[in-house]
């Protein structure tokens, strides 16, 4: 039985709460960051709160090993003087929508081996995709997870409002979205990259740009050239 | 039954072959491009040329009916003085890989009222979902989608290059990639909006940028403002 207390009541301490209380062999409380006082030691306390917290919340703990759940933040900078480790689930959670934890992927760090070992054999309670990595690759990941989430969600915006502004249901995009990022399951993207900036074709590229804003111009001329130099 | 004469040998053309093939009551030919000597009259006749030549197919034929399937060449350009039309498909065609036409979104537009209801009709025998757009809308359409797909797929890309070069594997970040595409189904994009851009989170922002290459800083320093400013 491993013991876990979670301490922060957001969107992943909350998700992973629930996911360890249907774990076996998994006992798990929730702390309420600001009642710090209420907690008791267990194998693995995971500080799940917003990264500007995660300091202030490490230094008040003296529970035996202390992981945090942040993409950005470094192992080190936690404040506990006990044992460090990193529970990094790499994945967007909204409040209402059920998270598929066979799915997520787990970034794991810690210390000292056996807290790694142990951070493995909790995650695999909830999970099955488990990956030993470290700050310096979490950051990296981190970063690289910002443009395949949060700018493509703005690309995705900006193809939503060019339909918008004609009377062309959104909805009529969604199968070459799926498409897009199913067919990187199978291409790695340098080999699945089509479209008239990789042909070099001039004139669509042209044509294209006069149905823009300004905005949207230079993004798709940014974006053209990144293409074309094949970085 | 409706007869169906397809000009080209491309990805879109064999495709489209192969699916009017197996439909009920249509009757498929698929002629070469250079061979239209061969070509025979047919209820519609389907041009899927590359852009660059459907001026010059266009002018050499006297059939009935003719529509091009492209996303970004209007309707008064085809060359043909009969009836012209447009049979566009929103996808991407690979040559190996199978295409499902139930999800493919169809695209139409025809000069005369039942030329449009003939094109529903042939859609509707190999797909579901069938839209009437017009030129104007289409060449937007076709700007959307370079954003949502070319351009995602460079994003993709980003993300391998980062991982690349920090030994992560790229599979990774694959669960967030299809989370991206289906949040999207529920939600609108700009309510699907996450990250240190939407947030403003500067200290995070100022970290990523040390981390990348200066061309992944352009790109991410345009997008971040793009998100900001909202549009």
């Amino acid at each position: 039985m491993i013991s876990v207390a979670i301490i922060g009541n957001g969107n992943v301490a909350t998700h992973l709460y629930n996911a360890f209380l249907k774990a076996e062999d998994v006992k798990v409380t929730q702390v309420n960051s600001r009642k710090l006082e209420n907690i008791q030691d267990a194998d693995v306390t995971i500080i799940a709160v917003s990264d500007d917290a995660i300091s202030e919340v490490s230094a008040k703990i003296t529970n035996a090993f202390v992981v945090h759940t942040s993409g950005s933040f470094a192992l080190e900078d936690l404040k506990n003087t006990t044992n460090k480790g990193v529970f990094y689930m790499l994945q967007t959670f909204s409040k209402d929508k059920k998270v598929n934890f066979s799915k997520v992927p787990f970034c794991l760090e810690a210390s000292k081996k056996n807290d790694y070992l142990l951070l493995e054999k909790l995650a695999k309670s909830i999970g099955k995709k488990v990956y030993n990595i470290n700050s310096e690759q979490r950051k990296k990941l981190h970063v690289a997870a910002v443009f395949v989430n949060n700018f493509t969600n703005h690309l995705y915006q900006i193809g939503n409002d060019i339909c918008q502004e004609n009377d062309i249901p959104f909805e009529i995009l969604q199968p070459l979205i799926d498409e897009t990022s199913e067919k990187i399951k199978t291409l790695s993207p340098k080999k699945a990259q089509t479209g008239p900036a990789i042909r070099n074709d001039k004139k669509t590229i042209k044509n294209h740009l006069k149905l823009l804003e300004k905005q949207q111009q230079k993004i798709y001329k940014l974006i053209t050239k990144s293409i074309q130099n094949g970085n």
